[in-house]
C-alpha cells in the first residue's frame, strides 16, 4: 500500500476487488474487533439456542431502472440471497431509504411496487424501516439499505471454511448478465435489445438444494467481482486451489458480444441472480438436479472442483486445456452495479 | 394533498413532521401491506417463541463531526435507542457505509473509532456490514445505515398502544441540544462555545427503569420532530389527550438562547440522547429515581401526564397556566440532523 492509497477513499474501494478487501480487512476490521464478525455474506448468531442469520447491504445502483429489474428488486433479492448463502430461511427485512430531494414520486412508487412483488415472491416480510431525504446533489436519486433476518435450520452450516478437497462446484446459470446490462445502460452503448439483468430471489432454489444435501459445504452468490471474486474467497477460506472448466461456464450471447467488444471478462462481471453451490462429490448429481428444476436454475452446470492442492488460487481450464489464473483484480471494474 | 406535493419528494418529507407521516402512511405503507409493520420505532417479532426487536435507520447528518459526537456515534446510539424503546436488550448491529469518493481516510478512521467506542459503551456487537463507494457528488461525505437486533425479555411489552389514562410522562433531561448544535454548526452562527449534542446510548438507563417498572406503558426517544412529534405519536396511538407542564421541561441556557434568536421552539427540536418513559402513576417515583441515577438521566423530570379525555392532542401548560397546543408541524424544520 502506498501512502496515496491511504489518503482518500477511491471508487475502487467499493468494487469488490483487492482494494475493497484492503478497506475491509485493514481499515474497518481493526475497529470492529469482534470474533462474531465472519467472512461470509451473513453472520450466523445464536440467540438462546435459536440460530439466526443476519445481514445488511446498501444498494446504490445507477441507473435506478434497468431491463430485468430496478433498485427495489435488487434491494430485496440481494439481502434474501445473502441470507440464503448461510443456509437460512429468510424471514424479515428492514427497508431504509435515502432519497434525493426531487425524486419523482411516480419513480418512487414504481420502486415500492417492485419491492412488494419481490418480497411476495421471496416470501419475506418487511417489518421495519426508515426514510431520510437529503438535498439536491447530496445523493443520486435514491439509495436503499435492506437488512434481513433468517432462521438457520438445525444441522445446516454452510460456510467457506467447511470446503473440502474434492468438493464439486455448481453454478446455477449464465454469468455477467447483471453487470453488463448496467454497464451498457450507463454508457448508452446500444447493446440494449437482448441484455437483461438476472436479479432474482434464490431462497427457494437454495432451500430445495439443502433438502437433498443438508451438508452443503458452502454457497455464495457471485455479485461484485463476479465468479472470480467468489471463487477466490472460497480458496482463501479453505486454503485449497480451485480449478474450473471454461466450457462449463455459460455466457449469454449478448453478454459475450458486449464483453468481447468492451474487453471485459464475464468471469469478473457481477451477477444478481446466480448461486454457487459447493458440495461433496457424492451429492453433486442430486444438487444439480434440484437446482435445474428450480425457476432460476434451469441452466445450472457443474463448473469445477476444489483440488487437493494446498494454496490460494483459482484457475480456469480453457477449451485448449491450458490453465489460466483468475486473480482478484485490485481496482475498479464497474462502480455502482448494485 | 395537492398534486404538487404528490409530484416529487421534498426535503420536508424527511423532517419527521406531517409530510413525513404522509410519505410513510399514504405512499410507502400501501406497498408494505404487512400486519407486523407497526408504528413503533422497532418491530417486535416472535421467532420460535423467542421475542426479538428489529430496527434499522440511515444516518445522513451534516456536518459529519460536531460537538459531543459524530455520525458514527449517532449511528450506533440511534439504533441502540430504538431497540431500547421496545424494551429490548440490544445485542447485534449491522453497519453499512455509503461513502463518497474522496472522503479522507483519517475522517473515516475517526468515525470508525467513534463507532467502536459507542458499541463498547452500549455493549453491542457489530456482526455484519457492507461498504459501497459512489462518485464525487453522488453522496455527501458518508452515509451510515445501522440495523439492530435485541432480545425482548419475557413480560416486557412497552408500546404506545398500551398507554392508559393517568399514566405519567418522564423525560430523561434537557431538550433541543442535538438539533440546535447541528443547526448552529451548519449556519456558522457562532453559538458554538457551549452547545453540545446529547447523543448517547440509553439502553442501560432503560434496562434499569424496566427493572423497577416491568409494566412500563411506552418509551420513545424524541429525535426528529422533537418532544412534540413523540408525544403526538403517543396521543395518536392511545387516543387520549396529553398535557405537559412547560416549567418541568428543561432547556440548557445556550439552547434556549439560540432558539430564541432563531425563532425555534425547543419542544420541536431533535434530541439524540433523551428518553420518554410513560408509566402508571404508582410507579413514577421509582422510575424517576432509577433514571436520575443513570449516567445520562441525572436531570430527569416528570413532565406531564396522559389525561382521561378522548382525542388526539398534545398541549403544554405555560407558566401563566395557559394551555398551548403542540401540533405536529407539516413541513421542514431542519433537514439532516441525524
Amino acid at each position: 500500500m502506498t501512502n496515496q492509497k491511504e489518503d482518500r477513499i477511491l471508487l475502487a474501494h467499493g468494487s469488490g476487488g483487492g482494494l475493497s478487501e484492503h478497506l475491509i480487512n485493514e481499515i474497518i476490521r481493526p475497529y470492529i474487533n469482534n470474533p462474531d464478525m465472519g467472512h461470509d455474506d451473513a453472520a450466523v448468531l445464536s440467540l438462546n439456542g435459536q440460530r439466526l442469520a443476519f445481514t445488511a447491504d446498501s444498494y446504490v445502483v445507477s441507473p435506478l431502472f434497468f431491463a430485468g429489474g430496478d433498485i427495489g428488486r435488487l434491494a430485496v433479492c440481494g439481502t434474501v440471497n445473502d441470507l440464503s448463502t448461510a443456509g437460512a430461511i429468510p424471514q424479515y427485512l428492514s427497508l431504509s431509504f435515502i432519497i434525493e430531494e426531487g425524486l419523482p414520486i411516480t419513480d418512487f412508487k414504481a420502486i415500492l411496487q417492485s419491492i412488494k412483488d419481490s418480497a411476495v415472491e421471496a416470501n419475506v416480510h418487511i417489518v421495519t424501516g426508515d426514510t431520510k431525504v437529503v438535498g439536491k446533489g447530496a445523493a443520486d436519486g435514491i439509495f436503499i439499505n435492506t437488512s434481513g433476518i433468517g432462521i438457520v435450520p438445525q444441522g445446516i452450516n454452510p460456510t467457506a471454511q467447511n470446503i473440502k478437497a474434492g468438493d464439486q462446484i455448481i453454478l446455477s446459470g449464465t454469468v455477467g448478465d447483471h453487470g453488463i446490462t448496467i454497464m451498457s445502460l450507463r454508457n448508452e452503448l446500444g447493446f440494449g435489445g437482448t441484455l437483461k439483468s438476472d436479479v432474482a430471489p434464490l431462497n427457494h432454489m437454495v432451500e430445495a438444494a439443502l433438502k437433498v444435501c443438508p451438508y452443503m459445504s458452502a454457497m455464495r452468490d457471485p455479485t461484485r467481482g463476479g465468479l472470480t471474486a467468489a471463487l477466490n474467497e472460497f480458496s482463501q477460506a479453505c486454503g485449497l486451489k480451485i480449478i474450473i472448466d471454461e466450457q462449463s461456464v455459460l455466457v449469454n450471447d449478448a453478454v459475450a458480444g458486449a464483453c468481447s467488444m468492451l474487453g471485459f471478462d464475464p468471469l469478473y462481471v457481477a451477477n444478481e441472480g446466480k448461486m454457487l453451490f459447493v458440495c461433496p462429490p457424492n451429492r453433486v448429481d442430486d444438487v444439480l438436479q434440484s437446482v435445474k428444476s428450480s425457476k432460476y436454475g434451469t441452466q445450472a452446470t457443474v463448473i469445477g472442483e476444489i483440488t487437493n492442492e494446498k494454496g490460494v488460487s483459482v484457475s480456469v481450464r480453457t477449451h485448449l486445456r491450458a490453465l489460466r489464473r483468475l486473480d482478484v483484480i485490485y481496482g475498479e471494474l464497474l462502480p455502482r452495479i448494485c
